[in-house]
Order: structure tokens, then sequence, then C-alpha cells
């Protein structure tokens, strides 16, 4: 069996950017090496064409009586950006504390390589095990999977699977596992707002025409209201209520408010009322601004009113809001608030529904669940509490994996999604790692949930 | 006599940047290129060192009952950003339609080689003319002039003169001299606002902090009024009531609304109750967003809480406010509206004091004025009436020549402001040009004028 850290270097060294064109090499290696890799376990692996990057679509097949279970993944992360911010350079990975530093090490080439090598490790051991694989692992993730739904629906007839497995959460500490029960979704756009048709100067024309800048901010103040909520009429109607158990479960993370103030570095939190900062990230939408600029950027002064200015605008949705709901609410807000002497353009972005499924014996799991996803995450309680050290929290998740959604839609298989990431490996950020002993445990709990679906 | 076009071509080939460092070798030919060509007219030049970049003094001495003059320009210009906008290269002057087109063309370069032409030809024709002439050109006009005053008050003695003559304003068409009674002010300033210690996942922490582009949206939403007035207690205290000499000089101006809302290319106009845009534009103050940037910015999305946002700021200032008086009042509005949640910093930048001169025969015209200023503009007024065919305009302009409130302080002398560019000349911006008709006919007012006040 191969090094499982050592083939996470080599995989974190391809700078798989996936949003940015000048990435494409990266992309290509990042592919290849899990291609590559995949085959070397005995997979039958196709790599699936796309108009952007690959899918990869790698089986171990056997009679259809088998259990299946499919394996997602990407090997696509973020951009590095500010490179400025790094200690260590992202596509270079660095071993240091017992973690590994680089770009995509925790979003989700780590997590991706947990899986990968608990497999390695079964088939090493029993190589006539009775159970069907198929790994997933996309390179479009990060720029919202635009492939990923015509994908699934193409190759349908050969995704026959009991469930989805994943690691693409978080966990609070190195000590206790969380099984993610929910994700929020997504829907993102872009303004940009047009005053005059050049840039002008501010003495010359100062005074008498709507600054750009001062138009986007009047809209953009114009969208929280002062308690933090988010202000736009009709976008809390398909917030579902939170159920007791849920509260309950999350006040046994034990983080305490203020570490978790002073892990962020902010004097005070500004979530809803009637919220935690912990329960408003995972029972709360959001609307974000994920960017902002206009006029002059470079140092010191230019007196000038800028032409144009433009802002990110990102809503994180929950169960039962869905994009198709929201899209139209958020862009009725912007355009009833934009002043008329501006013009504008939104456009559109990457969108994910909310997704949520309830583990066996609680009071609002599903009577019909299928059994093998119960047994599924039976044994994942088992493994994660004897590796763990505790028995693991089911939780809902402030981010989105918006493949997730689709998979439920268009499959109709639900997600075990085991969190492997810590919330100090700081994901889309400068100084992304992941903990190297986290994964080592998830690898061995995945190891024997597989197992036991077997019957092992 | 060298021919004045070709000669402000060499000039604007030097990219003469003041306030990035990266453009040095482009000030250093700028300041050597003038200093050649005024030692060439006879001129005793002194290169003044200053923190920044040099001054330049150029003096024709004579006994004390010449009249003296003292000509003001700028060799520097500013940043050419964006590049891409420009149709020829902002550093290569191209000739086409009448024009030269480049970065500083028509701020400075154009008109001040207007008055050096002058010169030299008035001192062809005339060797021993009684006439007193002192070049001051500086190199730090565009990143507010800060080496100016210390200069000003060191070489006091060397400058006693009678007035300061200079070509850094506008006209409104090219058959219409207008001369600059009154300028506006400046007062600028950065605010960054600091959030979380870093960039965070928008799913992991959305919704439990306020974001520092949300913050920085509603301090710059809450700075104006709905009706486009400056919303800071006490702003406008100090406005100085207009004249009706003033709006009706400027009803002759003749330039209609329409075409100067298809100029800017707006939809509407949004200037304070009670003003006309052109009245705006002069005779009231405004505050203005000259750049914002926060987040990710880069082709589609990310998506991140940004850990900073910043915009700089700008307030246009009009007699007689002072930035003293208006400084404090902004940064208190700053202070108090920034929520608590997030930290920030108020970085200051430059400053400048607003003017106002009042021509010979006004109702408000001090019975003191100097009587070689009063004949100066007497004979601005013939010589513009013959050149341009029709008699001058007297206008308060919106733009800052921040030296000017200066020299009317240390050295107690008014400025005579021949306005030279035009409203297409694009200044700041990208494509300025400068119109080569108005530069011969501006440098034949300007040799007309100190031909009079030499006696001639």
């Amino acid at each position: 069996m191969f090094d499982p850290v050592e083939k996470l270097k080599e995989f974190v060294r391809f700078p798989s950017v996936s949003t940015d064109s000048k990435y494409r090499d990266g992309m290509r290696g990042a592919q290849e090496f899990v291609t590559g890799l995949l085959r070397s376990l005995g997979f039958a692996v196709e790599v699936v064409k796309t108009d952007l990057h690959p899918i990869i679509l790698a089986q171990r097949d056997g009679p259809a009586t088998w259990p299946h279970v499919i394996i997602y993944g990407h090997y696509d992360v973020q951009p590095p950006d500010p490179l400025g911010l790094w200690k260590t350079p992202p596509f270079e990975p660095t071993e240091r504390d017992g973690r590994l530093w680089g770009r995509g090490t925790a979003d989700n080439k780590g997590p991706l390589m947990a899986h990968i090598s608990a497999v390695g490790r079964l088939l090493e051991k029993a190589p006539s095990l009775p159970l069907r694989i198929t790994f997933l692992i996309e390179g479009e993730e990060e720029t919202g999977s635009p492939s990923f739904l015509p994908f699934l629906q193409r190759y349908q007839h050969r995704l026959d699977g009991d469930f989805v497995f994943l690691s693409d959460t978080g966990i609070p500490r190195e000590d206790q596992m969380v099984i993610t029960c929910g994700l929020r979704g997504l829907t993102l756009c872009e303004v940009e707002v047009t005053g005059a048709r050049m840039d002008l100067h501010s003495g010359l024309h100062g005074g008498v025409l709507r600054n750009p800048i001062q138009a986007l901010s009047e809209l953009c103040a114009s969208l929280h209201t002062p308690d933090g909520r988010v202000n736009i009429p009709g976008f809390y109607d398909c917030v579902l209520e939170v159920e007791p158990w849920e509260r309950e479960e999350l006040r046994k993370l034990g983080t305490s408010e203020a570490e978790y103030r002073e892990f962020l570095g902010i004097p005070a939190f500004h979530a809803p009322p009637g919220f935690t900062p912990f329960e408003a990230v995972r029972f709360l939408p959001t609307l974000e601004f994920n960017g902002i600029r206009g006029g002059y950027q470079g140092e010191g002064s230019k007196t000038v009113i800028p032409s144009q200015a433009s802002v990110k605008i990102s809503c994180r949705l929950v169960p039962d809001q869905t994009p198709r709901k929201i899209r139209p609410l958020l862009y009725a807000a912007i355009r009833e608030r934009l002043p008329k002497d501006v013009s504008y353009r939104i456009i559109d972005q990457h969108d994910a529904t909310p997704y949520i499924v309830v583990p066996p014996g609680r009071s609002n799991t599903p009577k019909d669940q299928p059994a093998r996803l119960a047994q599924a995450f039976r044994a994942i309680d088992a493994a994660a509490g004897e590796v763990f050290g505790r028995p693991p929290l089911y939780l809902r998740e402030g981010g989105s994996v918006p493949i997730i959604a689709d998979i439920k839609r268009v499959l109709g298989l639900d997600s075990v999604l085991l969190g492997l990431f810590l919330p100090e490996d700081n994901l889309h950020a400068p100084n992304e790692s992941f903990n190297l002993q986290v994964m080592q445990k998830g690898s061995t709990v995945s190891e024997r949930m597989l197992s036991a679906l077997a019957g092992r």
C-alpha cells in the first residue's frame, strides 16, 4: 500500500484551480494523478469529458446484490490569492506540526485521499470483498459544478448506488467526529453599476451626478436590517423550523462563544436575534458581500469619479429555500433599490440547493429510510465512537456541497458526510492546512464502515 | 524660436507620474527637460530639492521697479490607469484631429508650454523687456504639493511678485475664454475597515459577524441625503453665499444641461436642490468616493468573507470652508457611524484650501485690489476678447489648484487663472488630449498680457 501522506503531497503539488484558465496544466496534472492512483487499485476508470474539466468515474463492479457505495470528491481547489499572505507557497506542500500546509490540503485533496487509502487497504486485505464501489471525482466543485448535473443525468444507469459517501465538511476539534446532516445552498451574482460613460475628474464634475460607488453602497447597505437579518421581502418564508434535537446536539459541540470569537478575532458577534452564532451559521440563510471594487485601487489618491463599481453577492440558503425561489427576490430588491440615475447589469453566477438528511432514530427520521443508508449511519456511529473516543455529533453545516442536492434529486440518493477538516484549516483562505492525524482517523472510520457494509 | 507642439511632444514622452515611485525616471526626465528649455531662453534656473520631486525655480531678474510676474505650472501628471482603455499609449504623444493625445497633454504640460513659448517669443522680439519673470514649476501637484508650502516659506524673499499667472483650469468651448476667479479646495482620506483577522469561508462562518464590506457600505450610504447633499452635521456652515453677478456670468456660458448630460452619458443629474448642475459644480462642496475595494477581485466567484475593505474619500470644498474645519467633521461622522463590531483606521491624505479672487469692477471687488493685478485682468480681458472673438467669462471653477491658496496665504499674492483645457480633454482619465488651436490662442493672450504689463 502507498503512503497516504506522501501521495497527498504529490496531489497538492498540482495547482488545480478550476476558476481561472491560467491553471489549466495544474488541472490536467491533478486529474491524471487521481486517474493513475485509482487504476493502480484495480478500478476501471473512465475520464468523462465536460465543457470545462473532466469528471473521473472509477468503478469496482460486482453482482447487483452487493451493496454499492458511491464515494464523491473533487480534485479542484480554490484560487490561492492573496498570495502575499502565505507563509509557505500554496502549491509546495510542507509538513509541519503534524499538519500538511498547502492549497487544497483540506478542501478536498486530503479528505479524498483518506477515502482512497481506506479503499486501498480494504482491498489489499480482502481482494474479493462483496462491495461495489464507485469513485466520482469532479474538477469543477469550486466553480459551482456546472457539468455535474448533466453528467448525473447522462450516467444515471451506472450510478445505481445505495448512498453517497464523502468528506467535504468539518469537525470542531480533532477528537470530535461530526456527521453532517444538512448543508446550506447558495445563490451568487455580481452587480455592476455604471454612472458616467468614463471616469471623471472629481473637481470638474463632482456634485452633479451620482457616483456609482455611492449607488452601490446604498444598495448594499439596504440589504440587511440593523439586527443582522437579510432585508429582502419573503427571504425567510421557506426557512425550516429547527428541531429541538438539532439544537441539543449543537449544544454538545462544547465550543464556547468566547473561543469562537477569539478565533475569528472580532470584538462582537452580529448574528440575528434568537440564534447563537453556532445556530445562525447552520440554521439561517445569509447574504454576504464577497468582493467590491470601483475606481482607483492604487497607492495614494486619484481624485476621480469612477464610471463603474461592482459587488459580488452570495446568499447561503437553508432548507426549504431554493435558488429558484430566492434569486428572483434578490434581483427584485436590486432592481427596485438601485437609483434610476445609474445603469446596472446583474451577472448570474452559480447556484446550489440546500440539503437535509436525518439519521436513524430521530423525531423527524423519515419512515421510509433505506436500510443500507441506516446501516451505514450505524456503522459510522460505532467506528467513529471507537476511533475518536466519543460518539459523533449529527449536525447541519453552514457550508455548501452543491452536488449533494443534485444527487438527491437525480439519483434519489442521500449522502453520508463524514466531517474531516478543522476550523483552523483555513479553507478558501491563505495558509490552508490539514491535520494528518485526523486524516488517519478518518481513513480508519471509512475503512470500517465500508467493511461493515460488505458484511465483514 | 522652438516649435511649441514639437516641444510639447518631447515633454509628454516623459512618464512623469508623481504618485507612484515606479515612474521615478520619468519624473527626472521631465524635470531636466523643462530645466533645459528655460535655460535656453536665458533664465537662471535653480532646481530646488524636496523630499520627493524637485521644484524648478527659473528667474529673469531686473530692477525692483519692474513688474514681476510669477508663472506657475507643474511637470507631473496623473497615473495613466486603467491602461487598457487608452486608444493610443499614454506616453507616446499622437497628433490627430487638431489635438495632441497623451497623459498630461492638457494637465498641465500643454498649458505650461503655451506660457513658456509666449515668453520665448516675447523675449526674442524684445530682449530687454522691462519685466521680471519667475517660472515656478513643481513636480508634486498630483500628489497634493506636499513640498510646495515649505518651499514658499523658504524662498519667500525671491518671490516678491505682483501676482501669479497660470493655466490649470478649463474653458467650455474653444471660442470662449474663461478667467477662473475661484477654486474648490480638497480634503482626502482613506478608510480601512477590518472584520475578522483573516478572510473567512462564507459557508462556515457566514451569518455570525458583520462583513467589512457591509460596514463600509453602511458608512458610505450614510454620507449623503437622498437629495444629493452631504450628510455631515455642520458641513455647509461656512459655504459662501453666491453673488448675483456670478450666477449671471455662469448663465452666459451657454452650455445646455442636455448637452452636458449627454457628454457625461447619464440619464439624469443628481445635484442638490436650488442649484443647476453648472452651479453645483462651482459653488457647492461635495463628498465623493474615488475608489473602493475589498474581498475577491478576480474573475468568477470566491465565497469569502473578506477581512478588510477600504474606501478612498475626497471632499471638494468651497470658500470659506477649510480642510481644518471640514476634516474633523468628516472623521467624527466616520467614527460615530461605523459599527462597533468592526475595527477601522483612517489614513490622512492631502488637503487644499479653496480660493476666491474678484476681478476689477464687480459688486464684491475688494477696495484695496493691487493696481498691477487689476492691470493684468484688464489686459487679459482685452487680449482674450480679440483672440477668442468674445469677452472672457469670470467664473469660479470646480477643480482645485491646491497651491493657489497657499500662495495667497504665504506671499499675499492673488492669481490670474487663464483657462485652457476643454471638457472633452479627459483630464485624470484615459485618452487625455489637448486642443492645439486653443494652445496657440492661449499663448497669444499670454504674450499680449505680459507685453502690456511691461508697458509695451
